[in-house]
């Protein structure tokens, strides 16, 4: 099987699950015991906060773990939007969020918030003037994604960060597809939270973290007990997290290796399927995209029957994002880059991580080039 | 190390973690992708969903998986609450709830809802009578614990439910301390919803599930994609799910023998303690309680004294809820039964499982029975 679908979850690092065992074994303690076993555990749950803060230029308490992406920004933005009510009601986003942020603010428009949705060029990018022009008086929260999770496309974060950053407006980045696929500085993004999810980054299901920078308090999304200083309640889940470090520990060592191997098997996919597929539009921003996802609209096919002929062949690909996937909706993210319904439906997916081969890639571009030319003669 | 905490959490039982081990290695893939190797992850999770609704008498449809307990809890109440908040905005709960259900009334307080929290008795026991004089025309839900966490006193859950079915109440549990330790059925309760929490039945952290009976419709706590039919959307934690369903399967087979064997070591403890040291005060209910679950107060002892010193000697125990340990609060359970202010801090909980042996009981009795001496005499 040639697994293709590393935006949708990456497979388990052996390196991550092996320090994860002895949390699932002998450390089973609750961290938030008195006796010493238990102060151990969360001793290295310190220790699992001081290395992801270390990989996005953070403190240590500014890392609140939680258990993934969605909650990640389901308290970014909720959290923010609840915290600062007071100062105003407007909150800015774009349409080309993950569902986990566009109906988080979905939600807040019922509660009275007013949300604009920034559009998109036809590469897929937000322009940060776009952002600029959009704020008022009462904008309390902006959220741009870093990396689109279906395109690929960079955000121009660093240019929004600093927009915000003059206009005294939280800046919240959901950079689950930008974590471990290019190196992340929150001070130079200007980012007030950041969310990031575990299992993109060969790390578990089930666990993730948010960025909060010092001096932006949040409310709490969850209430109960004080773990997480009182923001994130509910006992830890320890194994997830000392897996989440390991996973972010690994991926900083290796984050330039990563950089140039992605870069070299997404490129190749990138320049075989445009060169050898006739009757292609290009879903991405060729100047700005990370080379690991590769997304390509084919005239007169389904992306549904395409996927379907691609697993037979053993590639695991997907048409958009694994969240939205079998709602049968389609990509709101390429309606958004201006494409027709029938470019949306004939999208196909490919996203590549740090455990392909040169091998899988050729074999995914013989494979492409002759499902399409076979479906499009039936 | 003696362990005696097994109310915070619970080593994961070795069959659990061979259960989850598959899908922390080759069976990674996103439940939510169209490919076979994620639809066969997401028949495994259908799989899990109905062998966890088997446990409890429930349909397959009415389980939802969440992040463990405390997310439960707050789904439940806060779902509910934002529900029916049209029908009224009176809910009925108690003083001696988890800071997950208690936090989370203070929060609806904030919002405009009404809440009463109902007294226990000095046994730590609240009356169903006292539930039902309390209700009023706006109630829209009761969320009374199954068995108290720091005492193990069972609640009348099965009177309570009856009388917030007759009333037309929704009737919240919180489970937490009851599943695995007796049988629940939650047509015998007549809960709408019910919460239970992976790691105190020899399962992993960071998962749970929440039940919700047809018929009964929840706002989203949490914002995002179609997972959990919706109702709970992000990536599904899939091995915490599996080891999750592993852990009630193997709960379901083994509890007529777990519930012998707590019953036998429960009540050696509970005996050798009441009989040996003098000058003590049973916080339980002896005519209702699960025996796993023991706590006295010791006249003249500071409880977190006693602790490390029991620590000193190898037995890991609490002197109440993990949740709420090292913020130097005083149990609000023991004060809510009317124990002084001393009394409350010179409490322990000594917690058992199906792990501990008849030596243990008898280490932990000689050795406190000692302790308990040495610190009364300096």
């Amino acid at each position: 099987m040639v697994y293709a679908d590393n935006a949708a979850t990456t497979p388990l690092d052996k390196r991550v699950l092996e320090a994860m065992l002895p949390f699932l074994q002998d450390n089973y303690f609750n961290p938030s015991s008195a006796y010493r076993a238990s102060i151990r555990v969360k001793s290295e749950i310190s220790r699992a906060r001081a290395v992801i803060a270390d990989t996005i230029g953070a403190k240590e308490q500014e890392i609140t773990f939680t258990s993934g992406g969605t909650e990640s920004d389901n308290l970014a933005i909720k959290g923010a939007a609840y915290a600062y009510k007071n100062k105003g009601r407007h909150i800015i986003t774009t349409k080309i969020e993950h569902p986990a942020v566009l109906n988080t603010c979905r939600h807040l428009e019922k509660e009275g918030f007013e949300v604009t949705y920034a559009d998109a060029n036809e590469n897929g990018r937000v322009e940060a003037s776009k952002i600029e022009s959009l704020i008022r008086p009462d904008t309390i929260l902006v959220s741009v994604m870093y990396v689109n999770n279906e395109t690929g496309v960079i955000q121009p974060v660093e240019e929004i960060g600093a927009i915000c950053k003059k206009h005294g407006v939280l800046f919240h980045t959901d950079a689950v597809q930008a974590y471990g696929h290019l190196p992340i500085d929150v001070n130079a993004v200007n980012a007030d939270m950041l969310s990031v999810s575990a299992h993109k980054i060969y790390g578990p299901k089930g666990t993730g973290f948010l960025y909060v920078r010092n001096g932006v308090s949040l409310e709490n999304v969850l209430d109960g007990g004080e773990q997480e200083s009182g923001l994130r309640p509910g006992t830890e889940n320890v194994a997830g997290i000392i897996g989440l470090a390991k996973a972010a520990e690994l991926m900083k060592a290796e984050l330039p290796k990563r950089m140039e191997k992605e870069k070299n098997l997404g490129n190749l996919l990138y320049e075989r399927i445009s060169k050898e597929i006739p009757g292609i539009k290009v879903n991405t921003d060729p100047e700005h995209r990370v080379p690991a996802i590769v997304n390509f609209s084919f005239e007169r096919i389904q992306g549904e029957t395409l996927l379907i002929n691609l697993d037979m062949k053993g590639i695991a690909a997907s048409t958009g994002s694994a969240c939205t996937q079998g709602n049968g909706e389609l990509s709101h993210v390429l309606l958004a880059m201006g494409r027709s319904e029938d470019e949306a439906a004939a999208s196909l997916r490919l996203s590549l991580g740090c455990m392909n081969s040169e091998e899988d890639i050729r074999y995914i571009a013989d494979t492409l080039c002759n499902t399409i030319k076979y479906l499009r003669a039936i």
